[in-house]
């Protein structure tokens, strides 16, 4: 039984941000996060979206609205492990070796703007790549890295639906037709 | 010196989808791609945008507006490689060792309906996970491992700002003040 994996979202803006925190949800969801953790605006649509992917392609994934930093200093009292993903951190694949793995895990992605406290309660700033550009992209790289190859092509239980990728084409089974 | 790496947007829309394509384009552009083509609404102010960080932190970025199959048939008649990124394609790390590497690649992202002709059009659909994600996420991912662990972390000729990230800290140099 490994430990608990969260992704949290710091100061999200339900008028703007939708989509791309979305993307992060389903990215922390498909690579094998326990569960997605909102702070800044509450978004029951958007949870509720998220659950419904989960009906379908399996698994579990808890959705969360959080205070951020409040829940952030808390986990970390209590012994938590919290990564901050910067573009300012240490590069993350000379990063993961130096993080423990036998404490419940909270991976940080900042909003618009990252309070500089975040710096600071987090144990790890780790940066995915040393230019701008996506934290779906770096939340994607670090868990990839993070779990190992396994974290992109393991199986959810209890899927309606499952996709057997072919080149060429698509299989999609439905378990119910069965 | 090798062949040149194309990422092809498929169908954007201009209202819809800036900020996810937006997303595409830097992850292209950090992770080693030569240029990024779209295809569907053409959007000036992006291209702009992108032209902007490349002059800021580096590298060159071709970016133009394509017409999307008709662009993408035309290079692989020439004999260049195009890789279609789908959930239901061929797992990306079984996949890639396949993809010859003589040949220019086009990486094609599909958009919100993708024409069944890109399936026969591209010599390989490739997965990332068999979970429904992200594209920004499935292109990150791709292109690192296509590229190598090189690929996040290489450098940036005739950058006029440089991060260099610490853990707990950052610090930027602006060449420009030397």
């Amino acid at each position: 039984m490994s430990e608990r994996v969260d992704v949290l979202r710091l100061g999200y803006r339900r008028g703007r941000d939708p989509r791309i925190t979305t993307h992060l949800a389903l990215v922390a969801r498909a690579l094998g996060a326990d569960g997605f953790l909102l702070a800044g605006d509450d978004d029951q649509e958007m949870f509720d979206n998220l659950n419904s992917v989960s009906t379908r392609f399996g698994g579990e994934l808890d959705t969360e609205h959080v205070s951020g930093l409040g829940h952030l200093k808390k986990h970390v009292e209590n012994g938590g492990v919290a990564v901050h993903l910067t573009m300012y951190g240490e590069p993350f694949r000379q990063a993961i070796p130096k993080i423990r793995r036998d404490r419940p895990l909270i991976i940080v992605v900042g909003g618009a703007k990252v309070p500089g406290d975040v710096y600071k309660i987090c144990q790890h700033n780790v940066a995915v790549g040393n230019q701008p550009h996506s934290e779906v992209a770096a939340l994607a790289l670090f868990m990839d890295a993070w779990f190992g190859e396994s974290g992109s092509e393991r199986s959810f239980k209890d899927a309606r639906l499952v996709i057997e990728g072919v080149n060429g084409g698509k299989l999609v089974h439905d378990n119910e037709d069965e």
